[in-house]
């Protein structure tokens, strides 16, 4: 099957910079400090008029591709802790997989023309945006799928 | 900024297909009656061993691509609904968006091989697939990105 193509909509855009992933051995640290941190998604102009009806307190899922990703492991240790057993690539988060796309749900705390500042986005300085999509209740939580697996 | 590639890791094979769209003017009706019924998707070979770790019960996002798609628009009308004022696709979950990627939450009914049957997708026959991640209440849950933006 031949690859799929996507042209970027935008950009993530912040300070903080890979510069803090060095030296931090905690499990999850650099990914946490950076969903807490607030972040600037520039949505490259021809794409702006897509964002109408987001504005600020929309919950949103930013879909990104992890352009940094060298390595494409089908297994990897959960956490990244080599402590614990490794688990197929699927069945965890990690950035590192066959096709590297992120996905995070982030809180919108403003909309400027085409930039807006998310809070919840583990994405790094530079990371090429994919998708905003709306965060739906019907669709995305779990207790919704729970429910049309039993009916 | 040039396109992005991905390599599709299997495809959605289902019994039910397109026609169904057809004479259909209830809204959702489809994507909904999809959702209902159960789906295989079949993970290629040389991505199989990434599944380690999904069985049955576990609750996984599925990242497709809508290669049926071919307009791409900026604003859609919501759910449809033509008598709705149209909206940024940004806003919404309509899969014909710049770049045409769709997020379903689904219930992984079975494992076998490289199989997956499922409930809750809502990708036709043939669709590729290019990511599955597993669902994370920490990241995925609104309560959790909610906190995050309080604190």
């Amino acid at each position: 099957m031949k690859a799929l193509e996507c042209e970027p909509v935008g950009i993530v855009e912040r300070e903080e910079g890979l510069e803090h992933k060095e030296g931090k051995e905690e499990i999850f640290s650099y990914d946490d400090f950076l969903r807490s941190k607030e972040a600037k998604i520039s949505i490259f102009e021809k794409y702006c008029e897509a964002l109408e009806g987001i504005r600020k307190g929309t919950l949103i899922w930013v879909i990104w591709y992890a352009h940094l990703v060298k390595d494409r492991p089908l297994k990897v240790h959960p956490f990244k802790d080599p402590k614990m057993p490794e688990l197929g690539v699927f069945a965890t988060r990690s950035p590192a997989r066959p096709c590297p796309i992120g996905l995070s749900l982030c809180y919108v705390v403003s909309v400027d023309g085409c930039e807006l500042k998310v809070k919840g986005l583990d994405a790094v300085d530079g990371t090429p945006v994919i998708d905003l999509k709306l965060y739906s209740r019907g669709l995305d939580d779990p207790r919704e799928v729970l429910a049309l697996a039993r009916g």
